[in-house]
This record gives C-alpha cells, structure tokens and sequence, in this order.
C-alpha cells in the first residue's frame, strides 16, 4: 500500500548471476502483474519487489524498480526506498567519471555506485559488502535497500534508519493451524517495509533491521554482515511521518504497534486542547485511532457522522459549478440523526492544505451540528521533506499561509486546535523509552543502535544531516 | 452502490419520442461511463439510469438497463428494481401473443407488457396511466419503475412497496451556500432507490413513492396520479433485509435513517443476548453500528480489534496450500496489541455460509484473544427471495445446515447467539409505529398506505403473496 | 470480410432450444472473439455467425447480429444479409400487434416476423417452414437468411435472390492429403455469403442457395424444403455491385468467379474505351484483375506504378495543413522509375466521389508520367441502394454532381471513360447465359430459377420491387 | 515499416540540454502512439524517433530506442540500427571501468560509449565529434545512427556503410501544389533508414549519407563534419539483403530504385534458369516484381493465382488437426480459374525454412495446376548475420539440410532453381557500376566512398570484417 505509482519484481533462479527475470509496469500491483507475468516470474522461491511511491524522479516507467544492471561480476537486481540527500553531488561525480545517466532516480544512483566501487584494478572476487559499505561512505541517507546477488539478497537500511525495514519469518503450513507456535523451524525469509505485510502471506514478525545494518539473507539463515556507525553524536532518524500518517495501524516500528501510536497522539491532544461538546468523531478512517483515544480521555461518546461513500472514484465527469460547489460531500454519506443538534468534536489525523475539512464542516452544520470543533492529532507540516516523502511545496502547506493565523474561521470551525510536536515526539517515544530502560538494565544491543531520535524535519525544519545540493 | 453487474443511461430530448440517447455497459459505473460517453447523452435534463445486481435473468449486456422499446405510441425507457412472482406464467402468456422475447429479464415483460396493453383497436393516444395500471393488474410485485417517455418520467412503486423508491428535490447552486434553506425553489427532480445519493449530487430528500403510487414527474412538478391499492387486508411488504444488510446506513426508508434501526438491533441484541467481556468489536465496517449499539447497551468499551487491507482486490494468483489456508486473512489487519489476552464480543451483521467469520475468530485467538463471542445483529437466513435479492441456495445457507445445531463449535467461537425475528421486527417498526400513531391522531395519510408490514421471507418463508410457477 | 462493424455466434447443443450460447460485439472479428470466448460456446458441432456491415440501423451493440429470441416453440437464432424494402409498413404492423421493438434493425423484425406467424390458436406444433414462408410473403426482398432451431439450420434467400448464399462441404480431415477427390463422405456443411471462406476452414463449395429456396441443413443432410416463386414475369435480381467491388475475387455466384467477370470488364473496357499510351497499371488492389484484363486486350504492358504503404491505417495525427495537402499520397509509394516520361492508362473499379483519384493522378504528374489516362471498369453510380449495400448519398457522388460534366479536366487526367451498363451487364451474364443454354437443352432447374437477371438499381434507377416507405 | 517490436520518440526544445520529452512503448507505432502522447512530444520542430526489429537484445520495453542518457554535457538522445560485431568485448570494457549496464542492447554500449569517451580531466566544453570518431574506432561496424543533443542531430553511418541512412528535404507546403519545383526554399530536413518514408510526409529524397562519414544537421543546414576511411583496401559493405527482401520497393539505395533491382534479379533469373510453361506468377505480393520482370524476358503471360486474404491475421484459435493441415491456405484465396490445366511458373524472393511455399505448391495442384515450377529470386541463405538482421539458425535454414539435396521433390514443385550469387550481386551493382564509370570520368566524390562491394555473409559466409565474440 506504500506505492502506487508502479510496481515490479525480479527473480533470480539462485545459480546463474545472469538468469533474472523481471516484470515491472505503472501503476497498482493488480495492473501490472497477472497470471501469465507471475508464471514467467516463478523460477526459484528467490526475488525482490517494489511498488514506487514518486518523490524526486519522473512518474515514468523507465523509473520503476526494481533496477537490475550487469556488472563484472554478474547482475545485480536492487530495490529503493527513500531519497538521497546528496543526490546532485553524486550524479555529477558519476557522470564525471564516464557514467551515463539514463533516469532521474537517485536509485539509479545507488546501482551505479554499487557497480562501480573500487578497487576495480584486480577485483577478481565480487566483495559485495565492501561495495555496500563504500556506498554507505558515500552517502548518510535516505535509503532502505534490498540487494539481490545470484542466490543472496542483502537488506540494507541507511545509518540514521530513517526508512522502516523488517525482516518476517515464513511459518511452515502445516504449523499455521497448530495451537501451539513452539516450532523452531523456518520456511524461509521475507523482508519488507512494514510489517503489516506479513499477515497476509502467512508469515510472522522477526526483527528490524537496525539502521546501518547490512543483513545478508539466504533460503536458511539470516545473518547480520555489519553495523555502519552514525557519526559521533547523531541520534537515529525514522521518520515520524510514518507514525502519523504514511503508515498503516496494524504495523510495528521500533517495538510499538503503530495503531497504538495514533491512540496515544489521541488522548494527548485531549489533555492539551479538552473542548466542552457532547460526542467525538472522526473523518473516516484513518484518524479513528486518534478519535477513539480522544474520546476515552475526556469520557465523551464516541459516535459516527460520516460515512464513505465507497464507490466514488476517479471521476471522469467535467466538473460544472454545481459539482465544484459539492466537492468533498460526494465522498461521504452524512448520518444527520446522529447529531443534530449536537456539539460535534471532529479529530483529523492532519490539515495539510485545508480544503478537505472544510467543506466537510458545512456538511456537517447544514445537516444540523450546533457546533464544531477539530482536534488534529499530528502537528502542523512546515516543511519540505527530502528523505522520501512528497509532501505539498511550501507555499501550498496551511501552515505557512496567511489564514493559518485566524484558521478556525478560515475553515468554518468554532475552534481548531492542532498536536503540539512535544505531545507528538513523547507519544512516539513513551513506550520506547520505557522499554530502552529495561532493556539497558539488562545491557542488550545498547550498541547496536545509539542514541534514539526521530525525524521531524517536515515539523520543525530540523533534518538529521546537512542537506547537499 | 446497489448494482455492480451492469450500468445504464438512457435521455430524452424531452420532444421527440424517437430520439433517445442510449449507453449501457457490463461492470461499474466507472467503466461504462466516460466524458465521451456521458457527452453524448446530455441532450437535455430528462434521463433515467440503472445499474443492475443480477437476481433472475443472466448476466450479459442483453440484460443491462433501462430497455427500450419503441411502441405504437413511441419509445418508451424503462428502468426496473425488483423480481416478479408471476414471470414464468407472464413469458408464456406474451409469446402466446406472438412476442418473440430476446432475454430472459423480467424487465423486458415489463416493457412488453407496457407496449402491448389493450385496447389496441382504435387505440390513437396513448394513455400510459391506463398502460401502467393494466401491468399493475398483470403482476403484484415486485418492482420499482421508471418509465420515461418524450418529456416525463413515471415512477411506480408496487403495491405491497417491496422494493424502495424515493424522490429528491435538485437545490438550486445558489441556496447551496446560503445558511438558512427556506428556499422554495426547485432546480429540477430526480428518483433514487436510496435517499443517499441524493447528496452527492446536491439534492435534498423529498418524500418516498408509495406503495402503489404512480407519480408523474416533469421538469418542475411532482404529481400523484394514483394509488392503486393491495388486496384487502395485506400489509405492505417493503423488504426487511434492506435494512438489515443491502442499504447504505445513511439512506432513509419509511422515515427513519437505516444506521438507526441497526444500532437499534445492537442495543435489543445487547438485551437479547448479553455477554461477560471486556471489549466489544466488529467486523469492519458493515456491523460498526450495532456493535456500538450493543457497546452502548452494556456498558462495554467499543475497541477496534481488525482493519481493512485496501489493496486486496481481486486477486490473480492461482491459490497455493498457503494461501488457501490464510483464506480471509489476507483481507484484514490484526491490531493484536488491542485485544491480547482480553474477553472479546464480536458483532457481525449477518451469518450467512458462515465460511468468513471462521478464520477471522482463528486469527484473533492466534493474535491472542482470551474468548470470542458472537452476536448476530440479525436473525439466520432461511429461506431464497424471490423478489429481488440475491440469496445462497437452501443448501448453502448455514441455517439449513446440520452444523447450525453446535455452530459456536463449528465456527470456533466461545458463543454465537442471533437477534430474534421479533427483535428486529420491533427495531425496525418501534419508530415508525410511533410516528404513525402520532399521524394517526392527525388523520394524515392513512388510507393512502394502509397497514404497515414488512417482508420477512428470507427469515420466515412467509412470503407476502402466492409464488406462481 | 464483409462486414467489420460488429461480430457475432450463436452455437446450440442440438438438444435443448433453450440452451444456446451467444457471443456478440462491435468491431473486427479478432476483437470480440478470443480463446476464451470461443471455449464457451463451443457445445456441440452447430452453429450460426454473422459480420455486420451497416446499412440501416445504428451502429449499437443492440443491433449485433445474430438475434436470439425465445418463442412458444423454443429459441431461435436469425443472421441476416440485406434490407427490407417494406420494413416501415412491417414495423408499424407488428407495433400495431403489441409487438414493442427494441432496434431500429429489419432483422429484428425477421425474428418477431418468424415468432408471431399466425395460426397462433392451437398452435402445438412449430411448423418453420410455414413460418418462413409467411415470412416470405409478408415482405419480398432482400434477406439471405440463417434461422437455427435445436438441431436444424434452415438458410433462405429472397424470391430475388438479391444478396448471396451458398453452401459448402466439409471434407473429412483425412482425405485432404489424398491426391484424388473421390471421396463420397461429408464431415459437415457450412453456409456463407460468399465462398471465398471455405477453403480457409478446409471446405469445398457445393452449391447456391437458389432464389427463394428453403434449405433444411441437419448434420449430414442438406435437403431443399421448396422454392418459394417470383411474380410472375419477374426475374431473378442478384446485386450487380457483388462483382464489381464488393464480393473477394475468389468467390464464386452463379457458376463463375468474380476475378473472371472482372477481368472481362477489363477487356470490354478496352474494346469500348482504347488509348494510345505506353503502359497500363493499377490503383492497388482491387482494380488489378481489369487492368491485367485491359492490357491484355490492348497489347500494351501491364506495369506496377504504386506500392501500397502497408502500416498507413487509422491516423490518430490531427491533421495540419501539410498533411492534409498530402492526402492520399500518404497510403503509397511511387515507382517513379517505372513510369517516368510515359503515357500511362491507369484503371479503377470505380470512381464514387471522385476524392481519391484525384491526388493520385497527381502524385503520378509530379513523379514524372507524360500522360494519365483513367480508365473506369464499372459504370457511374448514381441511384441509393435500399438493399442492403451502403451506397453515399445522391450529392455526394461524382456522377450527380456539376463536375462529372468535365471530369477529366476536375481529377486532372487526360481523360476519362467508364464501362458502359451493358458493358457490365454483358461481362457478367456471358457465361452464365452459355452455360445456361448448355442446361437448358439438358432440361434441368429450368423452372426452379425462373428467368435470369441482375439488380442494376444503383446504376440505372431501375429497382427490382417497388419500394414502400 | 522496419521495426514492429517497439516503437519511439525523443522530442527536443533546442535550447536545455535537459529538457527531453520521451515516449516509447511495444509495439507497433499506431499502438504506442496517440494524440495525447505526440502533444506532450510537440515541444519544437527537433525530435528523432527509433522503432525496433530485435536481433540481439531481448524482447523488453527496458530495449526500446531511442535511449536518452545523461553525460557530463547534457542529455543525449541515440537512435541506432545494426548490430555490432565486437559488442562482447566493449560490454566488458565498459564494466570494467565500473560501468552497469541495465539492458542486454548494443545500442547502450553506443550510448555508454558516447558518455564516457576521453579525455574526461580537463572536459570543459562537449567535443561531440571527437566523441563521435572515438566511437568509430572502438567498433567498426555496424551502426547507422542519430544523435540529438540540444539543437543538433548528428547522422552517423559506420565506415561499411553495412546499414543504410538518407536525407530527405521538407518541401515548403505552397510549393507542395507548384507545378514547377524549382523551389531552392528548404522548411526542414529528415533523415530515414529509407528514402520511401519521405513521400508520406511531403518531402523529397536528397542524399544518402555515405559510408563513414558524420552529418551535422540543425534547421536550415546539412553539413559534412567528416568522413571516416575504412581500413587500406576494404571495400564498403551495403548489405545485399535490403534489396532482395528487407526494403520497401520504392526506396532508393546507392542512386537506384529497390524495385527495378528486383525486377532484374527476375530478369536474370529468366536467363540463368528459363523454363516451358504456360504462364508466369508471384506468391503475393514482395516477389510480384521479381516475376513481372522475369515474365517479360521469357515472353510468357503474368497471370495472378493467388489472392491474399486481407483479415487472416494473429489467430487466437488453438490450432486443431483439421486446421493444421490447411496451414498457410488459410492466409490465400485460390484464383483456380486462370491457371487450372495450365503449367505455373512462381516466383518467391527466397526461401527460407521451406516451409510456406510447400503448402501453396499442393493447393495450386489440388487446384488444378498442371505443372508447378518454383524460381527463386535470391541465393539460398546459408549463414547467421551478426550485422542487424534477424535470420533462423543454421539448422533451420533449408539450404543447409538434407532436404536441400533434393528441394523439388521436398516441396512437391515439379522443379525449383535459385538465382546465383554471381546473378545477385550483378544486378545488383550493374548500373551503380554504370553510373560510377560515368562520375569517375567526372572525378567526383571518388575519395571519399572508396572501393564499392556489397556484404553477401549470410549467403556466402564472408564477413566484411573479423567477428569478435
């Protein structure tokens, strides 16, 4: 659900370097595979994917991942996810040397440097952690890389782990319906961005990937090659956005289920910004967490004023003045009874331009609410980021506009009241904190990881190395 | 949201009865339709529409909706919801007649029996009310009609009311603004199944059809040309289970919104079969209403235990041992970190195979539920509709099935218990019966509808008239 | 390849006249069929297609062909070739019935025709045949028809015998290897328009249909049920323009192919309209078999001037100027080389609006020809067809307009001459007339085709029934 | 016409070094292609377009041309046809020097080529001559290109001249209807594989680009940068095999029109292998030429026997015993009447695997042909050609089979002759050898073409320079 701009896989029938199979295509995973593309795929129980979500490169298919390149020591298939802070510096230094460029992607980048690392002089064996690590020098983040090698595939997370990785576990099937899980036994190996993931082919929860970490993965064993240090002092860096918004509940980042996150940023904002009404709701569905969490905390209903409207769609409709002025009501049914006459509290997950929430508060007051509030559980966005999330340029973000000044009336609102980024960060880290703890009393992997932090750069303007241009 | 087979759009120019504009198609309403297309068909302000949810007839594009046949008289469209309990007898009576009859649709005895009606002999004006009336003679139900011709629109409920049919007054753009809606004006006049789609096109609710009303629609007036009435004695019969499952929560029947009556089954779920638990939850999103309905009732913590996986769709893959074993699954996230080790009542709004709620209630005990419950907000389905719901066979349905006598068991619940057919009568009807005697002390109204029943076939088999074969 | 609009089969099991199978759509063949549409119908060995090419009628899907109709007797199939001249009087008729009618197509009419036939009283029988003869009577021209029944296929043509109809042995797969063709044995028959199409399914031709003939097809048999006859005095009308342009050169109608009369024109072309000149060529592809005819018969030789530009098809390029100058050259190379500085007589096969000859006589000047003489190897058309071919409108054709005054001058050849109507007539009916007197002193058929002749409507007026509006 | 498998265009402003616009897709041209995609191409009046026939290089969107890379000094785009004869050796080259390479295409290595040529230490300004000449003596042959970079397209064709390149000139639209083109106005310049495109655009042939040499054209100017020598006494090496089947008729190649080149291997033909017979004729439609001249110089009568069957295309029907066996009869109609109890002579323009004509031997004796004689236009291929066009292997070729040792009997023809390598290359090169005589009294241009030969490997084995694998 992480990209759905294009998507692809390549396989690898673990013996010839130079046997990949690849398919990859714009648009969602059910666009672009079918039987027939999955068949040509299925030589070996080996492969990597990726769907692409664009933030610096063009939405072309020449962009899609994952990227295969021969090099002298056979090919290699590598997929991407975040964005290069010195990316400009790079290209320049590639092309220099006599590379021709043929995307705009800094994953093309990563593939290149890969293929290029010295010593090449009497590079006779293929040293692919020496690779790894150098291309590790040359660049601090954004990158969570999966790196596939004839019958190995490494998974990669960049020092300041700012892009989630983690590993699952295949469950033999016979074992899935056993009560008891006590098997010791593997089926084999998955990795992916979220966790989420897992569940739905069968598989279970392993670990992280540390940041820095280089992971080597083979049918059996799962084996850490490395740790690439920070630099003195930095914290670690994911990305709070991902807590927030990006995504989806059921997922684990850094021993917490997102889900629970959302709660916490829900009930915090009710400590800071309680408001007098008689129900709490939420715009379906993503800010239900955050409502519900809300709602708990002040001890008000929890009650429902919207439904989605499921089949609007892409429309393909001119939109005359009469469709323009319904905007947002297409996409949601209305379920007046349940609160006219009411002082309705609405908990959005976040206002990033503004004009979602408001035609919605009409809505809402021409069916009957006597008064509403919004509540946002995340903190204004400031910021452009440049690690991997497309976030809206700052001159269209509400908070960097004038009417982010008298936002409630803008907005139609009796009152708006966002998420501080104090109650944001400790609602992150409360449970982390909690565990590190315990877990530094019993002096587990202190090293491994550092110091913990997070990246809230789209919120405060503060990112975790210098940006390179 | 009732159709998903097949789309239709047909438009008058409002002068000719030759010259309507016709497009129809098999699948959603966003594959049928496009700029191109819906260009094409604006001639004027007068159409109907359909989309078609196969219950009799096959599904191809010979069955789509509305049909056209051109009469003695001109085109006439016709667009039909329901089923007609005396097809059979009604086929063999036209081809008796001499009327080849090209699909097996009860909606194209409907046009015939419109374009054929006596008398014929000197038969210069076609009086269509007569035409209307003599099909309501021929068949007692079930069907909600169109009939569009030249520059009107008929809209036809039938006798007993089986299936719903309701009108909705277009606001003109500028009172969309305005605060206050005393605006007597009417921009023009459109008929939905449901109350709900009415929104999303900037129409407000205006009154329902009534059961065996015929009301003539032009561009700025709604009239009643009459009311045929029910055999003396007969409730009418307006289908039970649109509420229970088919309607959209935020559609109104008979006055009361259709999230209401089911939180209303929650609450009398919760006094019919309460439950020691500590949380109470759904499976997303149908049952979310009578689930904080029941919540609400017992005083329970409503608390979301799955969420939904967008991006499981139709899948292509030919399903492996796996996958087959992961079944439903795939189709949900497990916010474990919710429920561990907790008593969790569930709330579904139907049981109806009884092959979905199964592994669901495996997933939560795996992800580490201490006991799940089951409550039904409806009674079992026992019995095929042969009025215009789509319903498994006899043999299919749970009920009919030995495993029902131990079906906590069978499903692997710790108990399942279903809401009374007299339960649900009563959330249904409680407000309605209120209201009536309410009008009744007005005189309004009451020999225009007659005695109020609702269709319980599917629950009972007492169907509301005799079934011909 | 007679039809390119919409494509359509009906295949039956034989057993049930309830159970057909139906695949229809719009376009080219490879379109609407595909491996799995055709897996579905294949029940049994019988079957029924149709290829539309429209001439009245919409092009909607609703008018695909062939139309499938449920009567007292079961379902039946129709494909219909052709037009009725009385098809508003039989419309009104069947309306005026009861009958509402659901396309503006004759061949509906056919299929209601073929349902409806009296007596319908105690009618436990069906009786086809005496449907179809009442079919027959009820309107004269033109049809050439396929009507499948549970087992049988019953093909008719018209009393005029005006569009086409033969029929076609399948010979066992066995003996397509054996040198000598003495086999007696039959795998199955075929009916086509034309039969060009059996040698590409390993079918020989067997014979016509005659003129108002009844064909009984079961699968080993073919029987003749009966000749329905002319009025008296009237003779056979088969459509002209079949030779001309319509029909493949390889077809074969009444005895002879259509290459040969066509190079017969050719040859009468030279007889009446010689020329003085270096070379005789073609406009490709169609007018090749008249050029070689002519060249022949003026002992000048035949030469290529033009190739055709084989991936030239839909342009999707919005026309500017410079394309639009270009026109026609777009669809050709020039052979420059080998007609440069010489007098060349190209021939055509027909000259209908005059727009196409027009740059190609340019084109040729430019790249160096001395002289350009047209040669035209069928007479002008002048008169609309209300029998089944799509003829333009009266205005639009060159020979109703001012400029067919000067036409030579107008295209910019050095002159222009087309075949004469008795030139046309006498290259067709010559060997059917020697092969006819050879018959008749053998004394067969002679009573069951009636007198000989040919609809010239198109070019003369002269219509072969009277036309009713 | 040249290249079905992927089609592509890469516009350019003329002014940014970045600003492409790309389109590329499978398939043929109408596929990849449609008004909204050439909009977005419409940028300038500068573009340069590819479409590909796969010799080496899989069948991969990843393949499609022209490839856009970026270098040092600004994007380039490359078109390139041929195939290189020392690919192996330069991929290895260029990842030893770290490059990856992402598609199995020779026309990367060009690109990667370009990008990367010495000096790049002090590479301040883009020599793109010199980077194109360093290219040239990395590889000999061959490749014709187009380069674009910014406002220039460089034309490029390798020392041998093995692939062909021509220059067309844009004939001002006003001009385009003058009688007289005295016209010295240029409105742009083309460059095509073959001179037979520019018809269709509205431009006139203007001069080969010659073995060696470097074209730079920007609008209103073609200019000669240099012309690369071969190496001391080889003669150039056009390849043979764009006149005997690759090239469309009406193109122009060293001075002369493809089709008269094929009418005198027909004619040569006639002398080397004359034969008695009724009538001459042509499997439609490449070697109609061939036979047409080899008709004239036997005085025999050119007589058509086949038809093509225009709407036999990609079959989707799993091909059954019955249709099997009817093979290729199904792509002809069969004229039996101009040939039947006749003697045929037909001509092919090869033949290949020996499997089409086999077929349509049997058809025409089945048909009623006396006596079959087949006359091959063209040599037997015997050998691969790495040079860019895609032959069977060695195994597949007829003439180096043991059937071969008695072809006439294999096929079924009553005999069967091909046209010697001696008879090719001579009417091959007879009036280019004409015409040089002429210009060598004239003394011009000799230097810069050098020795005329053409390349006959894959009929004779000798390759015009050394293969390296």
């Amino acid at each position: 659900h992480r990209g759905q701009e294009s998507a692809g896989i390549v396989t690898s029938d673990g013996e010839s370097s130079q046997a990949f199979k690849v398919h990859k295509g714009m648009g969602l995973i059910n666009h672009v595979f079918n039987a027939d593309s999955l068949k040509k795929l299925y030589v070996s129980n080996l492969g990597i994917g990726h769907t692409r979500y664009s933030t610096s490169g063009i939405s072309e298919l020449q962009n899609c991942q994952p990227f295969v390149v021969e090099t002298l020591h056979g090919k290699i298939a590598v997929a991407h996810n975040g964005e290069l802070t010195n990316a400009v510096r790079l290209r320049r230094k590639l092309m220099r040397h006599g590379v021709g460029l043929s995307t705009s992607s800094d994953s093309e980048l990563i593939t290149q440097l890969l293929a290029f690392t010295p010593p090449l002089e009497n590079d006779d064996t293929a040293d692919w952690v020496a690779r790894i690590k150098n291309l590790m020098n040359e660049t601090p983040t954004s990158y969570s890389l999966l790196i596939m090698h004839k019958d190995i595939i490494y998974a990669v997370r960049d020092p300041y782990g700012n892009r989630p990785l983690c590993i699952g576990r295949l469950i033999p099937v016979g074992d899935m319906n056993g009560k008891g899980k006590d098997n010791s036994e593997t089926e084999g190996w998955v990795v992916s961005s979220e966790s989420c993931s897992f569940l739905s082919i069968g598989a279970e929860y392993y670990r992280e990937v540390l940041p820095g970490e280089i992971v080597k993965i083979s049918r059996y064993d799962v084996q850490t090659l490395d740790v690439v240090p920070r630099p003195e002092g930095d914290p670690s860096a994911f990305c709070i956005f991902e807590y927030v918004y990006f995504a989806r509940p059921d997922s684990i980042f850094e021993g917490q289920m997102v889900y629970s996150v959302r709660r916490r940023c829900g009930q915090q904002l009710a400590i800071e910004a309680p408001v007098e009404a008689d129900l709490v709701s939420t715009v379906p569905e993503s800010a239900t967490p955050a409502a519900l969490g809300y709602a708990q905390k002040c001890g008000l209903p929890y009650v429902e004023v919207l439904c989605k409207n499921r089949y609007v769609g892409r429309t393909f409709i001119q939109p005359n003045m009469r469709l323009r002025q319904l905007g947002v009501a297409k996409k949601f049914g209305v379920l007046s009874d349940n609160f006219k006459g009411k002082r309705v509290v609405i908990i959005d997950d976040s206002i990033v331009r503004g004009n979602t929430i408001s035609p919605i508060i009409k809505l809402l007051r021409e069916s009957g609410a006597k008064e509403v509030h919004i509540r946002v559980a995340s903190p204004p966005i400031r910021f452009p980021c440049y690690m991997g999330i497309n976030i809206p340029t700052k001159e269209e973000l509400i908070a960097n506009r004038p009417e982010f000044h008298d936002l409630a009336n803008y907005i139609g609102a009796d009152s708006v009241v966002y998420l501080s980024v104090e109650g944001l960060v400790s609602s992150v880290q409360e449970s982390i904190k909690a565990r590190k703890e315990n877990e530094n009393s019993l002096k587990t992997q202190k090293s491994r990881v550092g110091k913990i932090g997070h990246c809230t750069a789209c919120l405060t303007g503060e990112y975790p190395v210098e940006l390179e241009w």
